[in-house]
């Protein structure tokens, strides 16, 4: 068999140049964290099928990359279906595996638990320009903290972030679960249909108003049912603080306890912020994944169309593992698009160490070799970056390159000096 | 299906409190090796299983994860084997990726190239203590350089960031290819069987010099043979300089180039090194890889009984994929032993950042909850750690667990003050 040079498909090997920025941008990301009080953990990249295919993780559990069982296990001939050939899988997102090191190793953690996960998930999906199967995601998440505390540091800590790094005049969409529904109870649509209607919403940036309207229609609801709806978000839309008009609006349908708590969460991070953003109530959010059971959230970046991270609360998902529900909210960084947009915009690093090279003659060897990686080692020691080189033939265009790189100064080593 | 809270098998869950040293260590390690000019890249973790099984791995092959292929590509019913089943997997190392990764991107790369590289490696071993299916791996390459100063240099980035981390009175322990061959040859030993002597020298720490001898002989070669090279050993050991002695003794089945290319690697780091260690010459040292073409060299910290990272020059790999060969060296550290050392040892990490709770009672909401994250925000950012929390009702308990978790100051917040 021959030994194959290009990566597996949709994977990608990552170059000097944007690992530099991913390591500073890492770094920030940690910092910032840590500021707020949030430790790092890790899981493993690999999960049980079981958790994987829990349906927790909606049209992902699609995408599944399944590892073959091993040994004895590995039954090929009693194999009926691919599940009897696979124990395990690639994990396609950060929130299953976490939940359950939560649920494995709550005795051992502080309560309420502030974590920070970096790491990489697999999804094999049609690959796209900057889209991959393999890739990076960083989230935050806190357990055990009830109350709109856990929304507000979220939200602090992930735009100061994002402000370290330069990003501004962005948008935190934010949105309730319990309003979503309570709109739709109001409108009088069945609650069975709840999620279908929110399928439905979930596409008015890409089909925009109309499009919802007929969508809905076409789908079998009552013409009177989507007028009210969609009359509430036009209604909305003219306010100058529309979720105090819709609690107003729709009184009883909505407890007013969850009016008051998302409220509070969009003052007290306007009033809280030290980065340069809008919080938004945006009664069109949805996000997709079904196991949100209150706030969620996305960030809208401009110069990148679509959303750049996002999260919400879910309540309900500790409790599949352990029997007792525990409050959980989280918020992921769009790690990758984050890089994307920083290497498109040619984003330098700030204040790096000064980088020297020590061009030496090829013929150096023994005491002479010694010389100079002493004082390789002795520029070193006092902070410096040294690249020790043998001289090219062409040694103009050798230190081209290295300007490249981002070397500034250079030094030379003759045989016969 | 019900879900499962533990990892899986031979899988760990990482919790803060380890996570904290290991980043320490990644920030060392990425700084001191920066120093030295090397560069981090990363590969997939998902690699081509003809890359995975092209017998550059040794015994590592027979512990591979691999992936199910999907869709289409999947045909159980006509699938006679595993590898019908299969076209990729988890990588067992990041050397056959790496070279990979150099072999595809080698125009867009520097001349030598010196990568950096940290990543996961999985292998379905036996689980034991201190030793998982996923552990890191942290390895420096450079390729490019033929001459010594690739080991040179290899070698003191590793001492330095070892002497970094507070290892001292270590030993790094070296070898040649071609001294093993030369001895095997001197004594008498077919050319065909020199691999299989060395499997049997390589296992002189754990059988002893007498289990070597019997070994030896019990597979059958020939006794003359085998006295004559086990008493080239032996001299050695009375040896002052072992090296100069086996040069002179050996003569002609060494080239003189080779002995002094490891004396003046010996002789270099000696004098240039900055960390507390000794560079030996070991005859004994063989390493498994049978893709090592030069220098061999491994790391023993007395502390921790075996081999604590290794390494040696490959000049034949890139070969393979590229039909060109490149000379190509490395130096792998052994990451999971030493985060395993220093948490034995109950290291402390130096010098953090102040850790400051704020406990603020339960009932606390709106503008009072705004002031206190005001002024979270503010010691934040002037760079202290700040944990805004809510009062537990055990609130001695309460700050007894956060002094564990390193917080020294606290600041209570009442809703009537």
């Amino acid at each position: 068999m021959g030994l194959v040079k290009k990566p597996v498909k949709g994977m990608k090997d990552i170059l000097p140049k944007e690992m530099q920025i991913r390591d500073y941008v890492i770094n920030i990301i940690k910092e910032t964290y840590a500021a707020f009080g949030f430790t790092s953990i890790e899981t493993p990249c690999v999960e049980h099928i079981e958790n994987l295919t829990s349906k927790q993780g909606g049209d992902n559990e699609k995408l599944i990359y399944k590892i073959m069982k091993r040994g004895e296990k590995l039954n090929l001939e009693a194999a009926q279906t691919e599940n009897d050939l696979s124990d395990s899988g690639l994990r396609y997102d950060l929130t299953v595996p976490l939940v359950r090191f939560y649920s494995n190793n709550m005795n051992s953690l502080p309560s309420p638990f502030k974590a920070l996960q970096i790491g990489s998930v697999w999804r094999a999906d049609q690959p796209q320009r900057g889209r991959y199967r393999q890739f990076s995601q960083c989230d935050i998440d806190i357990f055990g903290e009830p109350s709109n505390l856990a929304e507000i540091e979220l939200i602090l800590a992930t735009t100061t972030t994002l402000g370290k790094l330069g990003f501004e005049e962005f948008e935190i969409r934010i949105n309730e679960r319990r309003i979503l529904k309570a709109m739709a109870a109001y409108s009088g649509f069945p609650e069975e249909s709840y999620e279908k209607v929110f399928i439905i919403l979930d596409k008015m940036d890409k089909i925009g108003f109309q499009g919802v309207e007929q969508e809905l229609l076409e789908s079998g609801f009552a013409k009177e049912n989507v007028e009210k709806y969609l009359g509430l978000f036009c209604e909305m839309e003219k306010q100058e603080n529309g979720l105090a008009f819709l609690a107003e609006k729709i009184g009883s349908y909505l407890e007013q306890e969850v009016y008051q708590n998302l409220q509070e969460i969009i003052e007290s991070v306007s009033e809280t912020k030290t980065a340069k953003f809008q919080v938004v109530f945006d009664p069109t959010l949805v996000r997709g994944m079904s196991y949100y059971t209150g706030t969620i959230f996305e960030i809208s970046i401009p110069q990148f169309g679509a959303s750049c991270g996002g999260g919400g609360r879910y309540d309900k998902m500790v409790g599949k593992f352990t029997g007792a529900d525990t409050p959980a909210c989280g918020f992921s960084i769009g790690f990758e698009r984050i890089i994307l947009l920083l290497m498109e915009q040619g984003f330098e690093i700030p204040s790096q160490k000064k980088k020297i090279a020590f061009l030496i003659e090829k013929g150096i060897s023994g005491e002479n070799l010694c010389k100079v990686i002493k004082e390789a080692q002795n520029t070193r020691a006092s902070g410096e970056q040294v690249l020790v080189v043998r001289m090219n033939k062409n040694k103009k265009f050798q230190k081209e390159q290295l300007i490249q790189e981002g070397y500034t100064e250079f030094k030379e080593f003759y045989k016969n000096a």
